[in-house]
């Protein structure tokens, strides 16, 4: 990721093995604030009140939560401790508990005194494994995004529609979602973002930030702009990130992801999902049945999460907040994987995965 | 309508005919602002800048302003005049140009001199055929409502999902798609609303504001959840207004109507729009083709409504700001209008309104 011209990933361990800095994302797009945690509390706070969201970092810090832990109780009572409660804080993405169980299983055979030392490669691990995995979905969706631009429907650039933020920011380097756009950007081909503002946190303001930084054009829409500009022939494909899908390829985002699903459906637009591995959850087939939607605090609906601004409602309004939806696998065009592209179907899934062929539910 | 337990239309007409009182809507919820418009420029701005918003209450308020065009020049040229400003206002809902025509009609062949009394006859006139007509609508859509409790998803209420603001304040009393609500709340059917935001400006903060001054239990979400909600069978109906219908019954409806439309179809909800017939434009035929979309200022987006928000986006983001869409014919179940409820087909409207089949495009 680039920022104001430097690169960096969204997480920098302490050489010393302390901390690890990362962007407080709530601060964005107004100010660039970085935070360091050294603690397990520390660790579970910023993932619970999404100061880092995005299903692969919060995988990776996690993972360097239970370093932490580990540094004040190396012992079996501790590892269990620390994963419950960094599995506590946030319900919907997989990525979460993939991390953990790597953790654990990285641990399990390793004396106390040797898995501080165990812990802190394995964080350091996953974090090298998700750059290359979304270096490798990035040059996937490149030879999409380059066979769509050979027919695209506007003479001057690809139009891409995305929804919250599956960037940089959400992973440890490039994005799922936005990897390929960077990566045609980067190619040359003339690609334009539609990015979709994403209430009710308004991740889109860090997907418009993320693009600014790295010089995409693109431009802010509400979410009730997007079946409008598919109607209106003014989106080639959309590409939207995952926080879990399931084993027949149900796919469950952001809040708001299934309405550009059925719109996409409804007006012959493609449309992607981008995942590494560790957001397939094969032990899940229905993903409407199954995975738990996350209710957040009503109080991101009533005010905008910019400071000062007064109440949207009425004082005591009523207001639910569900912060997933799932878009069942007959909308999804493809699934966008680090092994290549497939359909959303279990068939698909496994032939990309065969090793799970037993896995599967 | 009611504020504060006491009736009251959104337009008070002054008994010496020198202005109108209306709602400031930019005010609310957070505070009641009463507006006295007295002058054709003023009435204009109130029509751009959204003090008064909503198809018919436009029209209405439009009247009046020829009305006060006329006492300063009753002349052809003024009448012709002042209807060309009020319409360049807003471009979208077709009521503004039927209340135009409307008060054309009756001034053409009055004398200059008898002029204001006729067109101030007039405005009134409209006024009180809109309450009459959203009764209507209201009676109508109450049998609807009425037969759909019958076999309601949840134990406990009918769940109704609208989307921006159709009520009172977008007419002069009752609302368009509010006004069965309003009925069946009056007549014990227990009936709860899913309130949609409606970013950007967040004309839900004035369904919320309406509904708790009559009593009817509500929940606000924002745009994103609908198609959560229909997923998860907490939605019975949608019913929403609309500010042109064609022809052949495409509706279009504040942005994001689309999205609930098809949402609703792919998950089996039955989705009704509620119109008056000054909302049918039987000029035109394809509603995605034809009807002109009204593009607004991008500081709508990138700053919430309320004031003191800081930007949402980086200084200098690209932000498209549509303010409606078009809703397909084939995603509506039925059209509720002050006749009855029909099906969204030109056979339908003309079942209705028999006396258009020559006019009909």
């Amino acid at each position: 990721m680039r920022i104001h011209g430097v690169h960096r990933r969204s997480i920098r361990p302490d050489p010393n093995r302390g901390w690890i800095e990362v962007i407080d994302q709530r601060a964005l797009p107004h100010a660039l604030v970085l935070a360091k945690l050294g603690t397990l509390p520390e660790v579970a706070v910023a993932i619970r009140s999404m100061w880092v969201r995005g299903a692969p970092l919060i995988g990776a810090v996690a993972a360097y939560g239970v370093c932490f832990a580990l540094a004040e109780d190396p012992s079996d009572a501790g590892i269990e401790r620390a994963c419950r409660e960094l599995l506590s804080t946030r319900p919907t993405a997989v990525n979460l508990r993939w991390a953990l169980e790597e953790m654990c299983a990285t641990l399990r055979d390793t004396p106390p005194a040797g898995r501080f030392d165990a812990a802190w490669a394995r964080a350091q691990a996953i974090c090298d494994e998700d750059v290359s995995i979304n270096a490798a979905i990035g040059g996937h969706g490149l030879n999409l995004l380059r066979d769509l631009a050979g027919r695209r429907r506007s003479p001057h650039c690809l139009n891409v529609l995305t929804h919250c933020n599956a960037g940089w920011l959400a992973t440890l380097d490039w994005g799922t979602a936005l990897a390929p756009v960077y990566m045609a950007h980067d190619s040359g081909i003339p690609v334009h973002v539609w990015v979709s503002e994403t209430r009710p946190r308004v991740q889109g303001g860090l997907t418009a930030w993320e693009l600014g930084q790295h010089g995409v054009p693109h431009t802010v829409v509400v979410d009730n702009a997007a079946g409008h500009l598919m109607q209106h022939d003014l989106v080639d494909v959309c590409i939207v990130g995952a926080d879990r899908v399931t084993s027949r390829g149900d796919a469950c985002n952001k809040i708001g992801t299934y309405l550009k699903a059925v719109a996409a459906n409804d007006t012959g637009v493609p449309f992607y999902v981008a995942l590494p591995y560790p957001t397939i959850d094969w032990t899940l087939d229905d993903g409407l049945r199954s995975i738990p939607i996350e209710q957040r605090d009503a109080a991101e609906v009533g005010r905008l999460s910019s400071a000062g601004a007064r109440p949207l409602y009425p004082e005591g309004t009523a207001v639910a907040n569900y912060g997933f939806d799932v878009t069942p696998a007959r909308l999804i065009t493809g699934l966008i994987t680090e092994r290549g592209i497939t359909g959303a179907t279990r068939e698909g899934l496994l032939s990309l995965y065969p090793e799970k062929a037993d896995t599967s539910s």
